[in-house]
């Protein structure tokens, strides 16, 4: 457990009020923990606010009690604690982050390695799977019966942050939690099948496009995808659907290194890497060009420059970058 | 436990010669039960031969032990049993049917559902979610100690069955397993990736070329996608690198039924069917060409049609076949 663990546990018993938010862009984990812990926290008599920058994309509106997630902040003076789940960093809180971290009393729950610690009571675990797998030993440490609710959330949390124990975060913690929450009556098809079955006909159309444009380098170490503004208008899909595209490259036995290169509405550029085991330290090839991430997981935006020149530029920065 | 679970292992025990099979274009879960058996036998002083009627397919060559699955039988009066994993039904042994089939012992141990039952002791648990697991148990009740090439070829087993942890088959059991294998050094990662993410270069440019013909029917609840003998041609890809396509178009959120039409070689034409929930019995639909298989997957083989006329005839019976 970390450090504060139990200054956490608490905190959360003693307070009456608590404010639940996560990152900005939230991902299965970041919906599915605040969603439990909300519903867990609600099972042991608080008074639960959740807050998000953004309505529940639709990707997720399968999770029970999404629309209890607010875009407006409540009163926060009237609050006992927050807690922020999820996020690697303050940024990460969007643009009620002044605001939150005024609270006397934030605190901070998290998975990501190389946390950038903030909030008055933090526990960072690197080696978890999820956010997911924390707010099911917070449960079980508040004396919290799960819900079949808060289950089925913990489990798409899970699922969603390791694509379904592939990743190699998937510990044998990670199948413990994973047969407790069965046990809570939840169906492994019914969440895989919300959570990658869901492509609307944009999307696959989408995915078409995408994957007519891979290319491949370096003898085929490296594979190229992008996406443009005109395949977005074509397709009537939107940036959202393009989340797993990468993972289509990266399936390639020969490559090293993935790259995706988006082209947003407004002309920016964002680009996604994804490297190896430790073919590739992709984080350092990414804070070339201002951005940053894991090692094998890291990504950049880029301004007023055009797809092909951004991949080309790319391209040169990873060539050098691989270990054979 | 099945029947004859207690006289298998009696029968297992006091053999000195095992031949194990599995059935014909096996795929994880039959080769990684078949050389996990192996391993096990053999760390318990058994002799043990290994047959197949081909060699590895290329995607499975990562199991560890592939290479003493043999093509050619051993002399079947020198053996004392013969266990059949993971086969439905007997012509699933394939060419050598007869020839084990004369054995004086065969054990057959199985998971499909509507699994019709050969050999002379027979095991089947159609709730598990792989033959793997059913290996783990027999692993356990022998006393053997798994060694870390059995745990990898059983994760794999398992892996492979569910889809890594998606299909319905999968239970806190499946989950107990998994955790109990992880203990023994597998890398869910790893096994993962060779899995999933050994795609060849022919394979994803066929994937291009087979997601282009996407096309969908009946107000969207049923997606269709071909492959011809061009695409083979021009890709250079093989009719197993085909095998995971149709999850592609089943994975459309309004689709209820998916269908692949496969245009061999050889001119024949074979048609896969995928069906989600309760939404339609697409073995109904095979069977009224020939075919069979289980609710949710089934098939069927046709000669000297076109692949549009074949898509016509399909689409025809499964229209009124399809639950709302």
């Amino acid at each position: 457990m970390g450090h504060n663990f139990q200054e956490i546990i608490a905190t959360i018993n003693k307070a009456s009020k608590v404010l639940i938010t996560t990152h900005i862009f939230p991902d299965g984990d970041a919906l599915g923990s605040q969603l439990a812990l909300g519903n867990i926290l609600e099972s042991i008599g608080k008074e639960v606010f959740l807050y998000g920058e953004e309505e529940v994309n639709y990707m997720y509106d399968f999770l029970p009690g999404g629309e209890k997630i607010k875009t407006e902040l409540p009163d926060l003076d009237s609050v006992d604690c927050i807690v922020a789940l999820d996020c690697g960093d303050q940024y990460r809180l969007g643009k009620a982050m002044d605001r939150l971290l005024a609270h006397p009393m934030v605190i901070m729950i998290d998975h990501h390695a190389g946390n950038k610690e903030f909030g008055n009571l933090t526990w960072v675990e690197p080696k978890r799977a999820a956010t997911g797998e924390m707010v099911f030993d917070l449960a079980t440490a508040l004396d919290a019966e799960l819900s079949s609710e808060a289950a089925y959330c913990l489990y798409t949390a899970i699922v969603s942050d390791t694509g379904s124990f592939k990743y190699n975060s998937t510990t044998a913690d990670t199948f413990r939690i994973a047969r407790e929450l069965i046990f809570k009556g939840i169906s492994p098809a019914e969440v895989a099948g919300n959570l990658f079955d869901n492509f609307t006909e944009a999307r696959l159309h989408l995915m078409k496009e995408v994957l007519a444009t891979l290319a491949l380098y370096d003898e085929n170490r490296i594979a190229v995808i992008h996406v443009t503004r005109e395949m977005f208008e074509k397709t009537g899909a939107g940036r959202e659907d393009t989340e797993t595209f990468i993972n289509y490259p990266r399936s390639l036995g020969t490559v090293k290194v993935a790259v995706f290169v988006k082209e947003a509405e407004n002309g920016e550029i964002s680009v996604s890497l994804r490297s190896k085991g430790n073919g590739c330290d992709v984080a350092a090839v990414a804070s070339k060009f201002g951005g940053g991430g894991h090692r094998n997981a890291a990504g950049f935006r880029i301004l007023n420059q055009s797809v092909d020149a951004v991949r080309d530029q790319v391209l040169d920065e990873i060539t050098p970058a691989i270990i054979v």
